[in-house]
């Protein structure tokens, strides 16, 4: 494969990240701008077109092979229409893939926050070396992105890959798509502090309300995290069981798939080793024998960079 | 496409069915011998190929394009290998696909009763209008197979589709698999019947128990689906709650491929419409908003059958 170059747009609630980069991984050339997601499409996309002009000229006459943004919300795939994305004032439906391209005159892919990531980690990071692999974003609510023969699986409708709704319990916690027992019900961020809340409550003297200034209503998985590395059982008790939860999940996945490897990416998924060993052995627990052996758990490769990496990747 | 001739091969634990079909779906001759599992592997091997030379020759020199096994237990693929089939008699591993190919000199394809009913109904049954859907066979246990873009789809080990094992409860019944709240554990017809006799013997007025002459422990899913037609509360009850659960499952797997169709095979399958108005229910109520228009449940089109069609149908 030749070395080609790609633009990769992160359009983030705040700001917007480019990068111009080439297949091999290098950053040629980043940028980045506000968002005005407070004023209105017209400014944002204004936005987007300014920071990808800004790092075009790094090219250099070299080919670009094409234009790859990572967008919140829900993506309508082949058209790359942005839906009701949450942090974006007044977008209800934005045909963005098409003003990128009629601006531009390259090719332009449009994907989801979790899709992206995972192409990240399957171009970049820590999928790249297999074809077939489950990606994870563990951090405020449970999304996820499958891999198959090396590319973003999207399926039907382009919503494949939504594993944070999969009920681990039919008659469990109500989550608020409206599903019983979804594993982001469990084990995302806001669920997982709230929760641990209430059990500090009977274990006042837990590290984590220490980490916490002493106040329930401000613990995150952070402190959670940090509680348990410096020795507090109930922090140690509450991530075990948060992994072994996710793993529940993730051997579902496994089974329907037969997929050896699940890529954990997020904000939450920075939390020990001893969280890993759980969901190991919790999705060993939940796939049949002959599927356990070879099943690793492994965590992402590129933090805050999977959003351009990844976006890049889509056309690379 | 030109039409073809293939060779089905239904390997069960009492006859060898093969057939003769084309790729429109007609039967140009069929076979039927006793398997001989109880003498040893050898012995059943002779059959296989007997009954494959019984249809062979009605080709009358047309072209055939490879010879289909379904066969049961863990098949290892690539290579076709049978591994420890519960109804066969001495066979650890016996790599099949080698010796019909050694003998007959034709492509050969070895799968597993789940993945070649569901390549029956992808070619000519209820999938064949559907590049992608999940198949499951509702039986004694629950198994799976998953057609993408018109075709098996494996996974890794060749053990994608094992749906039945998925959990739907993280606290709940221990599977015989190990596993805690499989859906199978809940909806196949050995724990369907077992938990329908418990609630029987508080509602000893129930049809279905009468339908059992009498004995809970002679009931089976056809009793309860008896009982239900004819209007029995605790039938319907039983079978509504069945379909509610196997629809927790089968939304985890929508959620996960984003997939439009699941179609119903097995023994179980028989059950009323309502129990699949309950399975849709449940199904829509299990997968994100953007994801409930479309979704079809529908029934298996191809009954005792499906075994040679599926397997003529993975060389066709």
């Amino acid at each position: 494969m030749t070395n080609q170059l790609a633009v990769g747009v992160d359009l983030g609630g705040t700001t917007v990240k480019t990068a111009l980069i080439d297949s091999g991984g290098t950053v040629i050339a980043q940028s980045k701008l506000p968002t005005l997601a407070e004023v209105n499409p017209p400014a944002v996309i204004g936005q987007i077109k300014r920071a990808i002009r800004d790092v075009l000229p790094h090219a250099a006459g070299r080919t670009v092979a094409g234009i790859g943004i990572g967008a919140p919300g829900l993506i309508q795939n082949p058209g790359g229409i942005v839906k009701s994305p949450p942090n974006l004032n007044g977008w209800d439906e934005v045909p963005l893939a098409d003003e990128i391209r009629r601006e531009f005159g390259l090719r332009v892919e449009v994907d989801n926050d979790a899709n992206v990531a995972a192409v990240a980690e399957a171009k970049f990071g820590a999928g790249r070396t297999h074809r077939d692999f489950l990606f994870i974003i563990w951090g405020t609510g449970v999304g996820g992105g499958i891999i198959l023969n090396g590319e973003i699986y999207r399926g039907t409708t382009g919503g494949a890959g939504e594993v944070g709704h999969i009920s681990i319990d039919h008659n469990g916690l109500l989550c608020n798509c409206g599903t019983r027992g979804c594993v982001e019900a469990y084990v995302g961020q806001k669920y997982l502090s709230k929760r641990t809340a209430e059990k500090v409550r009977s274990s006042p003297s837990s590290k984590i309300l220490e980490l916490a200034g002493g106040d329930p209503e401000r613990i995150t998985p952070l402190f959670i995290s940090q509680a348990a590395e410096a020795g507090d059982d109930l922090a140690k008790e509450v991530l075990v069981e948060a992994g072994t939860l996710l793993g529940v999940m993730i051997g579902g996945v496994m089974s329907t798939l037969d997929f050896r490897i699940t890529v954990i990416g997020g904000g939450v998924s920075a939390v020990g080793d001893f969280v890993y060993d759980a969901i190991l052995r919790s999705v060993r627990n939940n796939v049949q024998k002959p599927l356990r052996d070879g099943i690793r758990i492994v965590r992402a490769e590129l933090g805050n960079d999977a959003g351009v990496f990844g976006a890049a990747g889509m056309v690379l």
